[in-house]
């Protein structure tokens, strides 16, 4: 097992009706707030609202900052940043999911610095941000327990994200109605995205994580049986509620401490999304079904106990006859819940795979990406071809 | 899924030479600290000058109080708050396992306030405490990222429990070598009390916890894998830190959440070693068989998921011989790491049974212990008898 530090301070407050405490969280840190969220839907639904009448009747000031969009700009953080300066705004909250969250977590770092934002997600070290708090529609990106924030600057249309324990959520409000609106697609791109969560870390080739490979081996196989299940009935509580908790579990960093993770599927899947805007989960399971195929060879026992323990396959069958099979159950429970699977499916065509490789290993230290095998510009060339 | 407010701010510093991080994380909070252990087992290893030397050399002033026994008491606690008091002292760093953490809770808490800190164990609200880290040498109780404290009342030897949000280690420093010296039976006492931590979350009614359930299955299944493993090669690193491991996850709140937890095992344990001072793990592995073998018919389900689950048992039998099945494999495996299953092994004779249930339910504001099925002393009676 590596050696490793874990914290992780974010109060889950989850369930019915959780967004009642948001007054007394906020009143903690300031009676003055940034509401960040996106297009509108919270005010298709109620949820804006109903957050309004609570913050009023605490007073606690309202400024407004909506429109985030998925994958958000470096623009609209800049906008955040001056009028948290400008109007000494001490507090930020998010209403939405990890696009309003990450570029909330940006915005808080940005007002209490005077150089560009940008430069945190080029390596400048975080020392301190504003406080944050969230309130989750959509499980998917973790981000409302994470670390993490990933941003996109237009110019270049470069995608990069940092990590600091300064931008931890103080609390995410988590209440499984606020999700009964979000389409199916939506759905499935989340279930998806924390499925994939969940991989990166559960592929490494440290020997001794027996511990944290059954907890996310569990994590995993629950959603793979309540995933299709949610999709069937998507106005069932229970079932969002079980989802929501997978995603925030997914990405807040305690399934994954002592290994080295991969990683290499969302790093090229960032590229699929750079090039035709499509969903980020319905990139990943592109990516990762393809990714499997290509380096399973590499460590195969990794991916026969995982096989057998989430699909039930029979152990007695060759390693090679389990891999085979568990990534086309994979397939086939993507496919069930209605995501693709195939580059054909989103418009990628073959002439442009050595153009997305490329970029994908562009401007890093080493041309290599993953943590379970090392990927080289020709490898991610290889994979994106088993994706076609 | 119950509604829930989870949060845990405690760093886990895991692995070799993990110490080395010591000075810099007390010096967020202070340059004296109080130095508390137990029975100098720590002087025969060579951890206190590790920790002496590091301290030292990072002019840190220490301030001793070792001696903390298992079952921890008020008095010394009492001396530790008047040692902080005249002292000024503002950090406890408690280097042991669960009894030394507990009381270095109820220092930390009793610090701070002008009654007894006894008044906390009875109801009365902790609204601040002293920071505490851990240097954690016994995994098992789980205490180094939890917030709860037990204590011993030597007047009337009232064992009790409080928990506050503010008594959260700040930061457990977690070196698997320093558990390589705890004895065989210790290590199997620490085995039991995890996975003890485990079934209290594990076996609840609550239906719509599949996400949780599954990640305490997976929990379960590693330390009874795990465990005999490490008792047949105790110098091995790599095991010492799973079990290192699942003892903190066992028991960090993480596993438990949005679930009516069970407890009423260590309720009937705590008169057991009240009693004669059996292990808290000893008595737990007599306890907890007994206790699966008297309720199982109650919510069998969760008991066969459990088994066929963490022993690999036939799925096509029926459910009773599913559950007979699960209960003699859980009682070998106890004995297997040299624990006792039977009350007659512990000296506990069928006459005091009676007086011990009464002791169980007496001072509770119900007669009735128990999330998964609610005992009264007739049950908790049978439950003993059971145990004989």
């Amino acid at each position: 097992m590596q050696n490793f530090s874990y914290f992780n301070p974010t109060r889950l407050i989850f369930g019915k009706d959780s967004e009642v405490r948001l007054p007394e969280e906020i009143l903690k840190y300031s009676k003055r707030v940034l509401l960040h969220y996106g297009g509108g839907s919270i005010k298709r639904t109620g949820l804006y609202d109903k957050i309004m009448k609570l913050l009023s009747e605490a007073n606690i000031e309202v400024i407004e900052l909506g429109g985030v969009k998925p994958n958000p700009v470096l623009s609209m953080v800049e906008e955040g940043i001056r009028i948290c300066k400008e109007q000494n705004v001490k507090f930020i909250l998010a209403v939405g999911g990890g696009s309003v969250i990450d570029s909330a977590k940006a915005i808080a770092a940005g007002a209490l610095v005077e150089h560009n934002v940008w430069d945190f997600y080029q390596g400048k070290v975080v020392t301190d941000a504003l406080p944050v708090g969230v309130v989750l529609t959509i499980p998917a990106a973790g981000s409302e327990a994470s670390p993490w924030s990933v941003l996109t600057k237009e110019d270049g249309m470069l995608k990069r994200s940092f990590g600091s324990g300064y931008i931890f959520p103080k609390f995410a409000i988590m209440n499984p109605v606020n999700t009964f609106s979000l389409p199916d697609y939506q759905t499935s791109c989340g279930l998806s995205d924390m499925l994939a969560h969940m991989f990166e870390r559960y592929f490494t080739n440290e020997k001794n994580v027996v511990f944290t490979d059954y907890l996310l081996m569990g994590a995993i196989k629950s959603v793979i049986e309540l995933g299709p299940k949610l999709l069937k009935d998507t106005q069932d509580y229970d079932l969002r509620a079980e989802i929501m908790l997978a995603g925030t579990y997914a990405h807040n960093g305690s399934l994954g401490v002592g290994r080295i993770e991969d990683w290499s599927s969302h790093a090229i899947e960032h590229e699929l999304s750079g090039y035709n805007d499509v969903a980020h989960g319905a990139g990943l399971s592109i990516v990762f079904l393809a990714w499997m195929r290509y380096v399973n060879k590499d460590n195969i026992k990794k991916f026969t106990q995982l096989f057998t323990q989430i699909f039930s396959i029979d152990p007695s069958m060759s390693d090679e006859e389990i891999v085979l099979m568990g990534i086309n159950k994979l397939e086939e429970w993507y496919k069930e819940i209605g995501l693709p699977t195939r580059l054909s499916e989103i418009d990628v065509p073959e002439k442009v795979i050595d153009s997305l490789a490329k970029k994908c290993v562009h401007d890093r230290p080493n041309p290599v990406i993953g943590g379970f095998k090392e990927l080289y510009e020709s490898d991610i060339i290889n994979i994106l071809k088993v994706a076609l």
